[in-house]
């Protein structure tokens, strides 16, 4: 089975609304979060620094393409923050147990966008871990191992590496697919 | 029956393709070509600037849309330019016939996304409205009418006012829409 890359940021309303119907796709989705900001930094550019779009994409677009799922958007308090407590934690469970990340990254982005917390908290994040079952001391050291943080600048980069300047990404089969409203064009 | 009002510009691939589909609407439709240049001035925005998002609008995604609806994109001579000559053009054949300006939008579109012609290229204006039977000597005057140049300033301008800062932009019930992938979201 040939896997689809869904590279996100948990600040990123459009990767919140990819991230509740990706499972829905008939092939394996590799979950890859990554800080926005720095992608932003590497290629000299804010997408949303506009008040006029930021106001049509947070007021008006992410909430109706939300609605169409079922969905009341709740933006998350704070935005537009960093959200680098969820990325470092969700590859600090990855590294644990693979499987229970994805579940993580569902469970922080209801949080953010349902519930409309912090993405910048590290609490909030703990909380999120801690719903899944895990300890928070032993979350709160893992995600300030060096190994943790080391990852999440090693998948920054990658994604910079491979042309990623929005979130959602696709890689599909070599093909890129940026945001949610395209992922009906993934090949099968 | 409610109008719909729908933004773009001339050198927009986006514009392009949601102008190759509009009429499939059950609902009547008000083209009002305007420059995304003078809007982008204005709110201090320049969305392509960047050659990554560029690339990947130019080369990928607005190909792919095109191949959607049947169509091969083919990138407009001296891209990105400016389109004042199509959009006067546009007003002043409004102005003697206005059924027959979408007419001359259509194909205007057609020979710059389809056949790659400049479209700040006056010629390539005229030579449109000449296939629709009107005199170039005729068009060419009349688009330096004052009346006519002065329309385009007052679009761009209530463009401006009403908050568009993309193309394709529309206005249906009072909502507003961007980009072509959002027409299918437009109220019927």
């Amino acid at each position: 089975m040939r896997t689809i890359d869904f590279y996100f940021d948990f600040a990123s309303p459009y990767g919140f609304i990819a991230a509740m119907q990706i499972e829905a796709l008939a092939r394996p989705v590799r979950w890859r979060p990554f800080l926005l900001g720095s992608v932003y930094k590497a290629v000299g550019q804010s997408p949303l620094e506009h008040p006029l779009k930021r106001e049509y994409v947070i007021e008006v677009d992410a909430p109706r393409m939300a609605r169409q799922i079922g969905l009341q958007l709740k933006v998350p308090k704070g935005f537009p923050e960093h959200s680098l407590p969820p990325s470092r934690a969700f590859y600090w469970i990855e590294r644990q147990e693979p499987a229970r990340a994805v579940e993580f990254a569902k469970a922080a982005y209801r949080k953010y966008w349902l519930h409309g917390c912090s993405t910048s908290d590290a609490t909030v994040a703990l909380d999120v871990a801690a719903s899944l079952g895990y300890d928070r001391e032993v979350v709160s050291k893992g995600v300030q191992e060096s190994e943790v943080k080391n990852r999440l600048v090693v998948e920054n980069e990658e994604a910079i590496r491979r042309g990623v300047f929005g979130s959602p990404f696709f890689f599909a089969d070599g093909e890129r697919f940026w945001g949610s409203d395209r992922m009906s064009m993934l090949p099968p």
